[in-house]
């Protein structure tokens, strides 16, 4: 049993987020993983408002299979001068047939006025109309109190009346909110506090990270007797987004002993953070706390011996409980222990071979100096510690030259690229050409080509992000240029880099090793 | 006078993250930045541990002019059983010059042990010793107190032990560093006023963001008597990064009253933040507290006539105070108000010419839908502007074609670029060839070469800048790329812009501008 309710907004308040656009499909797949994640309240959107909601939910009865979580139509209170049970907003939301209905009311004096252009009293009467007519029709009630804070700030004492009125009219939580994100976490506990004793209901958060405070003031309401909590995956949400719900379950649960998730659903949030990202199609933030790609990736060779023998005195938690890993990046800060223990992980043991260590160390001392980089390019690394362990260099091909010609006629946006590559594979002189709409897409397209009678296997692999870095800017077009390129054979993914004075040599040659390490990983031999 | 300390460590600390990688010309860049910002303390790196960093220090002797901020070079404490007058590390330190040094120490009881290999005694007798030497040399010392949280947690006399004795010996700050960044607000409340109770040693903070919650815990530290604050800009830092600087100075200022940053400093805070983003190459995050692209972004609709009435009703500050600006989703009423400003600031006063406004409003958000961006090139811009404004395309030269050929025969670094380009300038056309280590300074030389005959001018135009963007990573090589192009005149300096499929079109576009550009503003006339 939960203590606290784990209540996720991601289909509603989290959809508000800049260039965040789900289909009826997309919020489908985001509920199942929802319910894998174990959330008990999933709050689907707002039926009535709009029409892919109403959709959502019409849909969500029959295609979820929901184990964990409760559905959550959202709305607001009925129109001013109404009744509740004649306003289609509110029948809207009945219709939408859920266990559960989030009610959205002011709570702030001066928003009653200018955005519903009604009285204090009147707003009174609907929230109490409508939450005790959904009551009546058998549907668990929640209110979202709109603006609290900020209300709360101006007038307390008709903030708190809301509360009151919608505790006494039947609602089962009444959640605070912090709409404008504004607040920090000594006001936040204050004010739970002070309308805990005041009112006696059973009080929620809402916070938003204007201040870049969500989660600390989810935590602190919490710590101040709340019990309930609402936020979204990865913290979408509109401005600077929602509170992260995992970030805050993860820390009610791992750091303050809340006992919100099962630890085996708590051990899949990370892939769940992922799978989300999928479906919202929004890069993935490296540094989240907990699920990010970088949260518990260490560089710092300073510490690297001390890594080896406790990890544990370099990390706030085992990564594995929230399906995380710990990484080790190779960088010029990194000595031969980081070097060893990154070896390890990519299944070459280093620890008795003294000689090739000094040699991969200062090999990657002089790359890097030279504007190399490998904590971002995996793929490069294992092929330079390959090279480094096994004393030769894995060869699938000979490249006799390349070429690329870049031209334009025009003037406008046409420019079209054309490479050439020669090279031998497979015991045959190969003379391929390829079309692109830049330099690095033409010469992926004719080294695949060159490429494709020797090794069909390439076929699956495809290029699917490259990044550009000038690396010393005080020589303008003379720079040396660093490219990083990423590969997907469908199931993964892995880095390469290139660095050249000439631009397209130094994608050229992270090209190279993303073919070479993608033939490697497919475990084919050179032919 | 400021009462707390703003320590900057983004140059050390910031530069940990995955996938940044600072060269010294990138550092010394950022300095400016920071000291722009009005930081009190900047951080420049390790001298002695890395060359790139010893080197940072002897170019900022002469190359950094800062008005604001103070330079700490940060290093360790001596090494156990040695002296520190004869360590070479602390005489790296005193060799970088710098008025403030920043020791890091182990406070944590078994840290000493694993990480250091000797004994809490010794530990205590390297943090004396260190900071003693280092203050009769004359530098102010601040004292990083590493994993202080969990080691106060494990043995708090013993932690308490190591502030004591650093402010003996004359530390002048004992910075708490939370280096795993697994606290919570309340454990830094009271650990923060314990240890300032037991030593009456002046505090700092340094959090990381493993819990989300390094802004939070670091305006606790402050509440609770801590009169030094470390964080990074855009909260650059390993693992989740460290606390986001501007948005601990933001809420210290905003919100709690503290005196931090001139009004007008803190009002650049925006423009900061983008203009460190150009020189990581790190894409901004658009959700970041204050300063990010989204901020201050509704999604009008609903709330949209009271928007308007009260703007302050639905966001936490004015986005002004610190460099950002409302924008409704929807409608552009923040776009014509900014534009007119930017008008204005070029000297084109467009606050009577409506329609010419509007349909500058349109064009910069039909590009920027593109991909174009305008922030950092003003000299894009005001030819955009000049176009709209006079309705005509100011050219000097009229583009027949061009062509880049790029090619390598060996394998090494040795390719070449070629570029042609066929145009018409004072009435005679001009086929000119051009070389280069890479296709945009193979077509800089072929451009400069077919103009140099109507243009001599030009002679002392030089291309000190360029850098590239990939706009639309989930195509792969199909993306969209940006190209910045920053030309020199040898007096000044202005950015231009250029967006294509092709990467090489893009740098074009960019390079035609940037002649224009410098046209213009010598005065000349198309011939």
């Amino acid at each position: 049993m939960n203590d606290v309710h784990v209540y996720d907004t991601t289909l509603r308040d989290g959809a508000q987020q800049e260039g965040l656009n789900l289909s009826v499909a997309d919020k489908l797949a985001i509920a199942g993983h929802l319910d894998d994640l174990g959330v008990g309240f999933i709050e689907g959107g707002w039926p009535g408002a709009n029409p892919k909601d109403t959709e959502f939910f019409r849909r969500a009865a029959t295609e979820l299979d929901l184990r964990h979580a409760r559905l959550a139509a959202f709305g607001s209170t009925r129109r001013a001068g109404a009744v509740a049970a004649d306003d289609p907003q509110v029948r809207a939301l009945l219709d939408a047939r859920t266990p559960v209905v989030t009610l959205v009311a002011k709570s702030h004096a001066r928003h009653v006025e200018l955005a519903l252009r009604t009285t204090p009293a009147e707003n009174l009467a609907m929230v109490r109309d409508t939450v005790s007519h959904l009551v009546a029709e058998g549907r668990t009630v929640f209110l979202d109190a709109e603006h609290f804070f900020d209300g709360y700030a101006l007038d307390p004492a008709y903030a708190l009346e809301v509360v009151r009125t919608a505790a006494e009219a039947g609602a089962q939580v009444v959640a605070l909110c912090d709409t404008n994100g504004g607040m920090l976490p000594p006001q936040v506990t204050d004010v739970v506090g002070a309308v805990l004793e005041a009112s006696g209901a059973r009080l929620g958060i809402h916070c938003h990270n204007d201040t870049g405070c969500a989660v600390a003031n989810s935590v602190a309401a919490i710590e101040a007797g709340a019990t309930h909590v609402q936020g979204t995956i990865n913290g979408y949400g509109e401005r600077t987004g929602n509170a992260d719900l995992v970030t805050v379950v993860s820390n009610l649960q791992l750091k303050l002993g809340h006992d919100l998730l099962a630890a085996e659903q708590l051990a899949r949030a990370g892939t769940i953070s992922h799978a989300i990202s999928e479906v919202t199609n929004i890069v993935p933030y490296s540094r989240q706390p907990y699920v990010g790609a970088s949260a518990f990736a260490h560089k710092a060779g300073l510490h690297a011996s001390a890594l080896k023998v406790d990890p544990d005195l370099y990390q706030h938690i085992d990564p594995a409980r929230v399906g995380n890993a710990m990484r080790t990046l190779v960088s010029d800060m990194a000595g031969r222990a980081s070097i060893e223990l990154k070896g390890r992980e990519l299944g070459y043991d280093l620890s008795d071979r003294p000689e090739v260590l000094a040699r991969v160390v200062s090999t990657v001392k002089t790359l890097e100096s030279q504007g190399w980089t490998f904590d971002a390019a995996d793929a490069s690394f294992e092929l330079l510690l390959r090279r480094e362990v096994t004393g030769e260099e894995l060869s699938y091909f000979d490249v006799e030259s390349w070429r690329v010609i870049t031209e334009d006629g025009a003037g406008d946006d046409a420019a079209v690229s054309e490479a050439t590559v020669k090279l031998r594979a497979a015991g045959e002189r190969q003379v391929a050409v390829g079309e692109g709409n830049g330099p690095v897409n033409a010469l992926d397209h004719a080294l695949r080509e060159a490429l494709a009678s020797a090794y069909p296997e390439l076929d699956k692999l495809e290029l699917i992000d490259f990044r550009v870095r000038i690396l010393d800017a005080s020589h303008g077009t003379d720079a040396t240029t660093r490219v990083l390129v990423e590969t997907s054979d469908g199931e993964t993914s892995w880095e390469t880099v290139g660095v050249a004075g000439n631009i397209v040599h130094a994608a050229w040659t992270a090209l190279v090793d993303s073919f070479t390490f993608g033939l490697l990983r497919a475990g084919i031999d050179p032919r």
